[in-house]
């Protein structure tokens, strides 16, 4: 698909964190940057999660940025000795960190008003990558970042959503992608042939076959097309619908 | 943490599917593994999620494999045309696929006594790498593989779960990683400075800051701390308690 529909915008997620992978945190971004991307019309392609090492963060980025339209991580830009995040990815694309003048005032002014001593820890989230664009944070100030196509977040998700909101608004949308779903009591095995001959026809269509377990124990199939040709994709749903009648699904 | 812990026992989880990346279907299967292999004392250090693509599959179930001590694989091996997952790894390891004489055995055998046919979709699931083991499926008899350190599986929560329960008690364990969780009600930019020094002091103990909005609206944060050495491990506990309630939190 990557090959064939170059005008797709894509994106990937790189959730960064210890707590994610040894399952005390659990992720709750993925699924929100998920929906949203959809409703863009921005196909998510890829999703990694890693550790807070050095190593790991850069070869993420790295691969993700170089292969999609967007890349939006999520973690590791805090205060605190395990926050690596930003001097991961400024050293990924070789770009020097520097204290950001904005941020520093914005922080400056924000603890201020609040009474709260700007220390040196805190300082550390003004430093960032020479020439990143702000990601306004209107939950706790301390800005995300973009450098590249690489959009940095936070992992707490009420700061994440807050800055995604906005975000998502300036991300170049692709065309919506449309679905049906033709749900049926017939196993894969006996659709499977007939349905390959139906994908094989509308290359346009990408049909995808989900088994489960009803509650009953029953197995049953979920057939799900999708494209961005409503009239094909309604041409293509309504062969599926014959095929499973057919059968007696 | 990979170059200086050698011994550490580490995996991978790789979740294969379309369905899974565009919110469709909810992956329900990266914490049951997860979840498990921390039983086990292997520790979880990546996961990738990405879609039914051979290129994809190949590039994540290569680079997974060679930095792992095992990668799981979940989705992608039943019978219909966007089942990719086992030409993907074969090519991945450039290993020739075979009818392999024991699943035919198995699946002729259960689909005979079911009434079922037979047909060539189905000897599809027969196909599988030359040389690959098989991993039991005790809910529906087409068995998952093993191919080097990798571990295929299908997504189907019941079989995967029904499979893996079985698996994880032959894979090598590794050391207990026990942990302990200090709350506190102090910001991170308090904490910073001093969790720092603290971390340095007990390298072998990783100490994890999260920061969390409570219910109230108020910003409390984490502090976990993990290791091997219980005795290191609650060494380091009682010096972060310590440094919180010097701070009053």
């Amino acid at each position: 698909m990557i090959d064939t529909m170059p005008a797709t915008i894509t994106a990937a997620i790189l959730v960064i964190g210890n707590e994610i992978l040894s399952g005390y945190t659990k992720d709750e971004n993925i699924e929100y940057i998920a929906k949203n991307l959809m409703e863009r019309g921005i196909r998510l392609f890829e999703v990694r999660l890693v550790r807070d090492e050095e190593l790991a963060i850069i070869e993420a980025v790295t691969a993700l940025a170089d292969r999609y339209t967007y890349v939006f991580t999520s973690g590791g830009i805090g205060s605190t000795h395990d926050d690596i995040t930003t001097a991961s990815i400024a050293k990924a694309f070789n770009i020097p960190i520097e204290q950001n003048v904005e941020v520093m005032r914005l922080l400056a002014s924000y603890y201020a008003s609040n009474g709260v001593e700007f220390n040196v820890a805190r300082q550390k989230m003004a430093e960032l990558p020479v020439g990143a664009k702000l990601i306004n944070n209107p939950v706790s100030v301390a800005p995300g970042f973009i450098v590249k196509n690489v959009h940095v977040m936070p992992g707490m998700p009420d700061i994440l959503r807050a800055m995604f909101d906005r975000l998502k608004l300036v991300l170049n949308g692709g065309p919506m992608v449309y679905s049906r779903t033709v749900s049926c009591m017939v196993g894969e095995g006996v659709i499977a042939h007939d349905l390959g001959k139906i994908q094989s026809t509308f290359p346009d269509i990408e049909i995808g076959s989900y088994p489960h377990l009803q509650e009953t124990g029953i197995l049953s199939t979920n057939l799900v097309l999708s494209g961005i040709d409503e009239v094909k994709l309604e041409k293509a749903t309504e062969v599926v619908r014959k095929l499973i009648h057919s059968l007696g699904g």
